[in-house]
C-alpha cells in the first residue's frame, strides 16, 4: 500500500490530473459523470475501476454511474456539499500548514476534552471550536477529541450515522475547515483526537452497498450487516479503511484516532484489521517522523487489544474504560439499573483504580457469565477514563449531565477522581464549568420511515426501562438546540468557581510527578465501604507518596 | 473447576450415591425420572439443577422431565443404549486399567493412523479395532486417531452428527468398549487420539436446545446456530466442554484430542475457550503426571492457534494442515477444481514444506482475498499432514481413495512425501495397502425430513460441481457397507507389496535422525516446475544431509 497519498476515490496529481480508483468488485460497469463529461473506467483483477483524466478539476461535482443506469455519489468522496444524497465534489486535500513546530506529546500526558462540533458553540462548526481554543488552553487540557465528522444525513447527528468515511461533514466546515482547526490547535499546543467509526455505517445514504463487497452477513451487529473484514473481497474493504486512517494522520495532521466500538469489528483473519491499521500507522510514523496514536473503544475487557503486535496483540496504544465510569457513578449514588446493576460502589472503584477494568474474570450478573481478564503489565496510560462522556450522558432519556445529576461538591469529587487517577482523564465538553443543559440524542434523517423507526425505537427503549416522562423527539431540531452548551452560564459565580477548580486540579496533575505518573501498580486504593469512602494514594518511582 | 472428576450429568460417589447436576439456566423445573422414582432437583444461582440420591444405580435408565411435561434424554448422558431418542443410562466410568507402563510419546514421534470405527472392520466396533492392533504395530504407526464416537442417530455416521458429547456410541461398544481399546493400545505401545466436535452438534437428537443457553445466534455457522462460548450463560457451556475434554483424558486415558473445525468456534471472550481448554489440560497433566496433546483442525492459516498461552496464543499443541494435502494432490495430477483451484503444483508443495501453509499472506483467488500468515518459529511437529483423510476422500462424489485415483507408483510417491516430511504424518485407514473401496458419506437419521434434506443437499452439491453420474444415497445402508475396508485385498501380492513399502518407509523415518527431525527450517526443497519435480533435502541439527 502506498502510504504517501490517498489512492481511493478521486485524487489529484501535482500537475492537476485526476486519478480515479473506485473499488466495486461486483459491478459490471462504472463511469464517472462530471458535468457534461462521462469518463469510462477500466477494471483491474481486484475489482478496482481505474481512470486518469484532465476532465475533472478540483471543485467539480460528480456522480458515479453504475452499470449504465444508477447514479450515486462516490462512497470514497472527500466532500458532499449537497448532503449524502447529492453529488460528490472532487477536492484537493493540499493545505499550507503552519504547525511545523508541533510535536505530539507522549500519550501519558494527554488530558482529553471530548466535544461535539455541532453543539459545542452556537455556530456549530469548526470555526466555533477555533474561537474556544484559548479558553481550552487556559483550562489546561492537552487534547481535544472531536466526535465523528464523516458526512451524515442532514445537519444534526452525533456522527455515528456517518456514511462517507472520507468526507468531512459540510455543515461543520468540510475538509479545509478541519485542517484549519487542527492547524490552529497545534499552534496553540493542543493535540487533536478524531473519533472514527469502522464497525458500521449509518442507516441512510450508505451507497457502499451499491458497490458490493463492503459488508458480510457472517456476523450480526447491533447496526445490521457487519463490515466485511474477513470474507470474500475483504482486501478492498481493508484497504478502504487503512487508507482512511492514513488520510487523517497524513493529510489532516490528526494526532490520535479514537476507534469506535472495536468489539463490533469481527475479523477472524490471520492478521486482524486492527493489526494492519497499526502496521500502516507505524510505517507512516517512520516515514514522516510524526507520532500518532490509536485508541480503541472496547467493552470486552480484553487487554489483547492494547497488547503489542510482537506479543500477538492487536496493537492499539490505549482504550476507553467504561467500567471505571460505572463504578465511579455508582459510588456517587447512581441507581443500579441497566448496565449500572453490575457495580457495587467504592469497592469496585478501588478495583478499577488497580486494574482499569472492574471485571477481570469474575461473574457478571448483567452479562450472565464470567467476564474479562487482568491488565497486569499495562500502564495506566493505556486507559482513558471519565466521569461522563457523550454516550453516558446522551443515552439517558433526558440527556442529563453531571451538572444537573449531582451536587456541586460531588461534581468536584468526580473531577478529582478522574483527573488525579493514574489513567488518561477525559472531560466531556462543558463539565469543566458544570454545564446544566442536557446532551440529547438527535438526528436529521430525511427518510420518513427511518425517522419513525428511530423515534419509536427511542421511546420503546426508555419505556422498557420504566422511566417516567417521554423521551424527547430525536428528529425535532429543538432537541439538538437544547443540547448546545450554554456558555453564558460562565458569567455566573458558581460556574466560574467550578472552572477554576478544574483548572487547578489539572494544573496539580501536571505539576506533580506522582499525579502524572501512569504507574497504576504504585497507586494504592483503600475502599471503606460502610463510609462509602475511598482513599487514594498516588506514587511514582523515585518520588514520595501523595 | 474440579479436574479430578466429572461433575456434569449423573455420576457416582465412591459409596455408590448418585450426584446429579443438570445445567439448564432457563428451565423452570427439572426432575429426573428413573423407573418408578421421580427425583426433584434444586437450582443454584448459575442454572445448575442439583440432586443427590441413592435411588439411581449404575445401569439404571432415566429421563429428564422438563417443567413437569417434557421427557428428554440427558444431554450429559454417558450412555444411550436405545439411541439418541431413548432413555439415558447412568453408568460408572470406573475401569481397572492395565496400562500403568504406558508413556505418551513426544508429539514429534507421532505417526497417525486415522480410522472410522464403523467401517474399519466387518464388526464395525472397538473390538474390531483391537483385533487389528498387532497389524498396526507391525505397520509401524505410533498412534491411532479415532473419528468421533459421541452418540449419533442410528448406527451409520462419520461421527460429526454426534449429539451426546459424553456418551460413547452404543453400537461401537459404549464407554467400556472404548476404555478397553485404549487399554489394549497402550499395552501394545500405541497412542490413541480421539476426534471431538466442539463447534456444533448434529441436526437430530440435539436435546441441549431444550435446556437453553447452549447456542447463540450471534454468529452463523455452516451447521446452524453456533455453540455459545461468549454470550449470556456461556460459563455453563464452557464448563460442559472443558469437563468433556478432561473426561477423555482422565477417564478414557486418551492421549490427544483432535478438535474438529476450530475455525467454526466463535469466541470473543477475553479468554478464548481454546485457551481455557489448554489451561485445564495443563492442570490435569500437572496433577496426573500424564501428558496429553490438543490438536486443532483449522483452515485459517493463523499460527496464533498453535502459539503458547504466554505469547497470547490459543495454546493448541498442533494443527491439521489441509494446504499441504491440496498442494501435494495437485502436484500428483489432481484437476484444479473446487478448493484445488488455488493450488499450482510443485512450487506450492515446496512452499508447504517450508511453511506448512501455502498461503501466508498472499492472494487466494478461491477466497477472493489475501489469506494467512507465516509460521516462522513453529516446528514441523506442530503440523499434521496427509495425502488423504476421511474428509478429502469422503467429500468426493464417489468417495474415491488414492488406491483408485492414482497409479501404484504415484501412491508410493505420495506416501514418501508425507512420511518423510518434517511434519507429523497421518495415514487414512487402508491407504497402507492401497485400499480400493471408496469411503463414502453415510448417515442413518430417523427424521424423514432430515433424510430428504441430506439426500438432496448431497445431490445438489455435486450437480453444482458439474460432475457426471449421481451421488450415492447417504441414507442407504449399502453406502456404508461399500465403504468398509476390504481386508481380503491384503492376500494379493500388489497390496502386500504396498504394505511392505509403507512399513519400510515408516521404519526409515524412525531410524534416521534427519527424517524424524521436526526442524522444518532445515528442510531444503527445490521445485523444478517444468519437470513437475521436487527435490527434498532433510537435515537435522548435528547430522549430515539426507
Amino acid at each position: 500500500m502506498d502510504i504517501s497519498k490517498r489512492t481511493t476515490g478521486i485524487n489529484f496529481t501535482n500537475n492537476k490530473m485526476a486519478t480515479i480508483n473506485i473499488w466495486a468488485p461486483e459491478a459490471q460497469n462504472i463511469e464517472v459523470q462530471c458535468g457534461k463529461f462521462t469518463i469510462s473506467l477500466h477494471k483491474d483483477e481486484f475489482g478496482n475501476w481505474i481512470g486518469f483524466t484532465d476532465l475533472i478539476k478540483a471543485g467539480d461535482l460528480y456522480w458515479l454511474v453504475i452499470d449504465g443506469q444508477k447514479r450515486i455519489p462516490d462512497p470514497a468522496s472527500l466532500s458532499q456539499p449537497e448532503g449524502v444524497h447529492g453529488p460528490s465534489c472532487a477536492i484537493d486535500l493540499h493545505y499550507e500548514w503552519n504547525d511545523q513546530n508541533w510535536k505530539n506529546p507522549e500519550l501519558k500526558d494527554y488530558i482529553f476534552y471530548e466535544l461535539h462540533t455541532g453543539t459545542y458553540t452556537s455556530q456549530g462548526d469548526f470555526q466555533g471550536i477555533i474561537n474556544k481554543l484559548d479558553y481550552l488552553v487556559e483550562l489546561g487540557i492537552t487534547a481535544i477529541e472531536i466526535m465523528p465528522v464523516a458526512a451524515f444525513p442532514g445537519e444534526r447527528n452525533w456522527g455515528y450515522d456517518g456514511v462517507f468515511p472520507y468526507a468531512v461533514q459540510w455543515s461543520y466546515g468540510g475538509a479545509m475547515g478541519l485542517q484549519q482547526l487542527v492547524d490552529q490547535c497545534h499552534q496553540k499546543g493542543l493535540a487533536v483526537v478524531l473519533d472514527v467509526v469502522y464497525n458500521h455505517l449509518g442507516p441512510e445514504g450508505n451507497y457502499l452497498t451499491e458497490l458490493g463487497g463492503y459488508f458480510t452477513d457472517k456476523y450480526k451487529t447491533p447496526w445490521g450487516a457487519a463490515v466485511n473484514y474477513d470474507d470474500r473481497y475483504s482486501d478492498g474493504v481493508r484497504k478502504f479503511i487503512i487508507e482512511n486512517v492514513l488520510m487523517w494522520f497524513r493529510d489532516f495532521h490528526i494526532d490520535a484516532l479514537r476507534l469506535d466500538a472495536v468489539h463490533a469489528i469481527k475479523d477472524f483473519s490471520a492478521v486482524h484489521i486492527l493489526q494492519d491499521i497499526r502496521k500502516a500507522t507505524d510505517k507512516l510514523i517512520k516515514e514522516s517522523g510524526h507520532v500518532h496514536y490509536l485508541i480503541a473503544e472496547s467493552d470486552l475487557n480484553d487487554p489483547r487489544y492494547i497488547t503489542s503486535l510482537e506479543e500477538n496483540g492487536l496493537g492499539m496504544h490505549a482504550q476507553w474504560t467504561d467500567e471505571f465510569h460505572h463504578a465511579l457513578r455508582v459510588s456517587a449514588g447512581e441507581s443500579k439499573t441497566g448496565y449500572y446493576s453490575d457495580f457495587t460502589g467504592v469497592d469496585h472503584l478501588a478495583k478499577a483504580y488497580k486494574d482499569a477494568y472492574v471485571y477481570t474474570g469474575t461473574y457478571s450478573s448483567e452479562r450472565a457469565r464470567k467476564f474479562g481478564r487482568g491488565t497486569t503489565g499495562h500502564p495506566g496510560s493505556q486507559f482513558v477514563v471519565f466521569s461522563q462522556n457523550h454516550d453516558q450522558t446522551g443515552n439517558r432519556m433526558l440527556g442529563s449531565r453531571s451538572g444537573t445529576l449531582y451536587s456541586y461538591e460531588m461534581q468536584k469529587l468526580l473531577a478529582g477522581a478522574v483527573i488525579l487517577s493514574p489513567f488518561l482523564p477525559l472531560l466531556f465538553m462543558g463539565e469543566e464549568y458544570g454545564e446544566k443543559n442536557p446532551f440529547l440524542y438527535f438526528v436529521s434523517h430525511t427518510d420518513p420511515g427511518l425517522v419513525e423507526n428511530v423515534r419509536s425505537g427511542r421511546k420503546q427503549e426508555f419505556a422498557a426501562m420504566h422511566l417516567e416522562g417521554e423521551a424527547p423527539d430525536p428528529q425535532d431540531p429543538a432537541t439538538m438546540q437544547q443540547s448546545r452548551l450554554n456558555w453564558s452560564a460562565l458569567r455566573e459565580k458558581s460556574h466560574q468557581t467550578m472552572f477554576l477548580f478544574y483548572q487547578a486540579i489539572i494544573a496539580l496533575r501536571k505539576s506533580h510527578t506522582q499525579l502524572c505518573s501512569d504507574e497504576k501498580v504504585l497507586t494504592r486504593c483503600i475502599a471503606l465501604k460502610p463510609l462509602n469512602c475511598l482513599l487514594l494514594e498516588r506514587c511514582a518511582t523515585g518520588s514520595s507518596e501523595l
